[in-house]
């Protein structure tokens, strides 16, 4: 039977996270139900990342075995004619039946969104963290690269999670504020592909952009938690460093909402390496 | 009696429209109802311009009269406690007692966003049209510019509308693909602002940017399925000059639709000259 890797985008507003779950609609179950249309069996879908309540994709990845004939291009149109406008499958590949999205998984993109402005734009609500008020993005950029590297993050790590092993590689982790595009319409200009509000000074949208082997439960939002602390000026940069070492939940930052979390992308080894050779 | 002017920005989806009317939520009624609870009396709360139900606003203009005295700041921040959070206040001036923002306003500036990709992202659900297959952004941005300047704009008017002069002024009218953001971190990079997807090729993006004098009812989404109807093929980019010279609705392409269109701002003259110097 051919296993299809599938990358998908999908609005997590509206779904209980990643994970099937009694009590509310997951993207895993949705996923698996529109397969179980296509399929007519039961098909379980492996996904490489477990995004929380309220976390969105621009590039999930996941696996499942189709009984089904049909080509990469034809299961896209299959799955997304079934599947929510929410959820959209981008791109599906035949793979090995050996691939995991998970264990197979070599990096993963995350980019955390706040909206340093005075007013939430309607068009971020449940996509940005809403943090108004002084930012000191330099603060928070270099508190930010001192993540990178192999580190033990166990205080970035949600507390109850039951992970035994909190040592991490972390490949980039960078704080940038969005720059306001200057292009050829200034007048009433707003951002190519966004909805920016026409504000005067600073833009306000500040991005975590992070890059990793891999990410424990809440890693992410602790690690933004954490760097605002550091960008409103109540912690200097280098306590960053000092979180880190004390492998204690307790004495970093509190947890960022989720809306403002995406997991951007995961890499695989190349498909070479893929099929085992 | 203090006069205010405020900009404002609002996500169009679940609002029946700028307007007020019986049997839906309008964006003016809900101004009003947070103004009478602000002002404990009855206000009329007119806007410059009168978006359809779905379309968005980033910069529209409103004014009205207050009772209480109230800065501009708090007014801004009190309107913002008793608004829906999708529809923000953005600033807030004082203004003479005779400016009125729509027959005030010297320029408005709108923006009809297209999804020229396969798949419509998620985030783009209400805020864009999505038109898959080829587009000929430069034949749509030669037709664009052909609309430059005054004309009788009678085949971009909704038909059954009552306005009897039609002629208007078009200030700038381009068309563009919007480029992908090449910042430093390139690896599953998303447009700063944006929640663009990872996609290979082209950025799907199209955008339409117009300035004018003023719009007839429809004008923009009229004006925007004739471009489309170019960028398809199915017409070549002179036929645009053809459609405006025949002044007939039925000549012109199908009125595209409205999530995917956003008043941007509106211009007025100079404060020295709004208060009659």
């Amino acid at each position: 039977m051919p296993n299809f890797k599938i990358e998908l985008a999908y609005d997590g507003a509206g779904f209980v996270g990643w994970q099937r779950q009694a009590g509310g609609v997951s993207i895993q179950g949705v996923l698996e139900d529109a397969l179980h249309e296509l399929d007519q069996r039961d098909v379980a879908v492996a996904g490489a990342g477990r995004t929380d309540a309220g976390v969105h994709a621009l590039g999930q990845v996941a696996a499942f075995p189709l009984a089904r004939a049909l080509s990469a291009d034809a299961l896209v149109r299959a799955l997304n004619a079934h599947l929510p406008a929410a959820i959209r499958v981008l791109s599906a590949d035949e793979v090995p039946p050996d691939f995991h999205p998970r264990f197979g998984a070599r990096a993963k993109t995350y980019r955390y969104r706040i909206w340093n402005g005075d007013v939430l734009s309607p068009f971020e609500r449940g996509y940005a963290w809403h943090v108004p008020g002084a930012l000191d993005v330099e603060a928070m950029a270099a508190a930010a690269g001192s993540l990178c590297g192999a580190h033990d993050f166990a205080s970035f790590q949600a507390s109850g999670a039951s992970t035994s092993t909190t040592g991490r590689v972390v490949y980039a982790s960078q704080v940038s504020r969005h720059a306001v595009d200057a292009g050829p319409a200034a007048h009433g200009r707003i951002d190519g592909a966004a909805l920016a509000l026409p504000t005067p000074g600073p833009h306000p949208l500040v991005v975590y952009d992070v890059r990793g082997g891999g990410f424990l439960r809440h890693m992410v939002r602790i690690i933004v938690g954490t760097l605002v602390e550091i960008g409103r000026g109540r912690r200097p940069a280098a306590w960053m460093h000092d979180v880190l070492a004390s492998r204690d939940r307790r004495m970093a930052g509190p947890t960022a909402p989720p809306g403002g979390l995406f997991l951007v992308s995961v890499d695989y080894e190349t498909e070479t390496s893929e099929r085992g050779t």
